[in-house]
């Protein structure tokens, strides 16, 4: 049986596992759910992930969610490329470079790209303030070490990039927008702000059906 | 050479490493940062983790932290027993608890745990109220899951166990506080209102060498 993906446009966590199914060449069927017609919150939907999120995957009769626990999945079924490091040690600066996304990066992100995309929370200055500086941070550290390795952890892609790029990209698009201008962000022109980050973010722009993976209300 | 584990009393993260040390058998030399001292703060432990926080595991050259990292890279090093399953779909189920647990009740804990904690922030009573209501969802979920199983995935203490314990033995703890007490959190007593996790929780209160684990200073 073919592997099922529920997804939603915008969502950095889909996108985590649309690129981890590509770079390990796996075909799967595509589930796009229009978060606009409340598509993740059907009664069907919930039975898959009564969270009501996504990314969900289905894998015959298997059901799985949260995009890393996903990763983590498909990394053990379908070891080839492995996505979490060649030895003991890669595996844990993949999975440390994954908990530090995750508890700092995109936990301050929410608390810029929420109030800039549904406009809600614009008041709470401060409280922007400090997260863009968090922000700024986290991308700073990730720069410094990309100054000197092609990928986050290891001599290949894996699940560390797969995992931070989304967000990384989620956070340049929330900053583009005229609601975070009064902000002064500090992210963009990425090149000229986080110019490792911005050209690790090519490399992976030019993986083999990169397109296919990229939010299509994006464009 | 000896595996070092730098943590600090209380700390449920370090808590984690600590339960996997024993659960896989682990010798390790302890090097117990006492907070207030600020020894996580000292430029010596700064090299080693420059975020200053704890647990750091140091296993001959080799430096890691984050808690969850620490625990995947003792899992790929020493094998035995693992701690990510046996199977692809266990290990999928293990990595969903532990990022429902990081992404849902640690991040609902902190807003309880700090205020009660530490004292600064008591007065956002709406914002507590709401966290409080989260982390009820969550151990609600976990109860009814712990109803069916003995352990949160597969039939051994996984990875799932070890990471969410520590965290629901910090929220009793804050729960038992005074300060706690204006807020009807609702958590205890245990065996009441959670059932099933009490008797989770007991099974891992009689692993060999828990004791060894417990915060010496909640004793």
């Amino acid at each position: 049986m073919a592997i099922e993906l529920y997804w939603g446009s915008g969502s950095p966590f889909a996108w985590r596992v649309m690129l981890a199914l590509e770079v390990k060449k796996l075909a799967y069927e595509s589930k796009l759910l229009e978060f606009s017609k409340n598509e993740h919150k059907t009664p069907a939907y919930l039975q898959l992930n009564p969270r009501g999120k996504v990314p969900t995957l289905k894998d015959g009769d298997f059901v799985i969610y949260e995009s890393i626990a996903i990763m983590a999945y498909l990394d053990r079924k379908y070891p080839e490329p492995p996505l979490f490091g060649k030895t003991p040690e890669e595996a844990g600066l993949i999975w440390r470079t994954i908990s530090e996304c995750e508890s700092y990066l995109v936990s301050a992100g929410d608390k810029v790209v929420r109030p800039v995309f549904f406009g809600k929370g614009l008041e709470k200055v401060d409280e922007i303030q400090q997260a863009a500086q968090v922000i700024r941070q986290e991308l700073q550290s990730i720069d410094a070490r990309l100054a000197q390795t092609n990928w986050l952890a290891g001599g290949q892609i894996s699940a560390a990039d797969i995992t931070v790029f989304p967000v990384i990209q989620l956070l340049l698009r929330a900053a583009s927008k005229e609601a975070a201008q009064p902000f002064h962000l500090g992210l963009m022109p990425l090149a000229q702000t986080y110019p490792n980050i911005a050209r690790w973010a090519r490399q992976i722009e030019t993986l083999p059906n990169y397109q296919r993976t990229y939010p299509p209300h994006w464009r």
